[in-house]
């Protein structure tokens, strides 16, 4: 069965609900499908907004694409993880971004919010997985669509999440071919 | 390493390429995680194009975004696969289809092409994998980024690929909750 008969089947016995959706596994296209997903609900007028984790600043297309879609985009990292030169500072803003998210999903303002990488700070240990995921089952508001994205993705946050899907890199061109990361394809 | 390390990396010894990447397996995110990548080509001004296949026409997240980010948006199917009434019509359809892309993929017009479902045509073999395969070879620009989506990709188009990514489905509420397919999500 293809998707689309699957999607006209699922059309007809639908039931809305918020999904918490987790983009894990070592393979590309995580961050990419949480974007392709948040173009989808912009293009269907949903309010939409992305909280990054770990990255820094960056001009890269996605911030890009964001800014000329009048899409939200928060970075709230610094570029590095356990190897910061500075961990106090790089854990201390993993948990300000964690707290910016928490006003962000309890204020209602937004149907899709996207957390960009926040396994890293839960697998890192920064923020207590079962704590995150107690306060969430408390205060996320049931049509809110949640994606969560990242490498090393917690087993508790795959048990709590209603959609997991692992990217699982069959090739690649920067092992295989030498071939960097290309603009307007990884970032 | 994180991707933000491997990306630093990455950036020092990139070489420029025009990439075929295919987006296969079962799970979802392989449409989405296209969407994503022409969301950060589009941001970063480059030319984009969406061919699709099998689907039919449908004012969905996708058309919907494309539509205000000024993407052309080019639907070839009529929603049908081997199940098609008209199979004949279904299929003259994809091949039809084929041939505006390669009309896309020649006139240099576009720096990203995504061919949405390609794989389908190719798996029925409605398109002849080696044909494809070789016409592309001879014909496909080399600074042009070519996505290609859907499952069962046949193993040549994964041969003939530089960047390969399988989404593997962990978790999925339509099966275990009974949850349909939600809007601004997976359409």
């Amino acid at each position: 069965m293809t998707e689309t008969n699957s999607q006209e089947k699922d059309k007809k016995s639908r039931k809305k609900k918020g999904l918490v959706i987790v983009n894990t596994g070592d393979g590309k296209g995580k961050t990419t499908a949480a974007l392709g997903m948040m173009m989808r609900a912009w293009g269907r007028g949903m309010r939409v907004i992305v909280v990054q984790f770990i990255k820094a600043k960056a001009r890269n297309g996605e911030t890009r694409a964001a800014e000329k879609m009048g899409i939200e985009f928060i970075v709230t990292g610094d570029g590095f993880t356990w190897n910061s030169k500075d961990i106090d500072k790089t854990i201390a803003r993993a948990r300000k971004g964690w707290e910016m998210a928490q006003a962000l999903i309890v204020s209602s303002d937004y149907e899709m919010i996207i957390l960009d990488e926040l396994t890293y700070p839960l697998h890192f240990g920064w923020l207590d997985v079962e704590e995150v995921i107690e306060w969430l089952r408390a205060n996320k508001p049931q049509m809110l669509h949640l994606v969560i994205t990242g490498r090393d993705a917690p087993s508790e946050l795959l048990e709590f999440a209603d959609l997991v899907t692992e990217a699982v890199e069959i090739k690649h061109p920067f092992n295989e071919q030498d071939i960097g990361a290309q603009p307007g394809v990884e970032y």
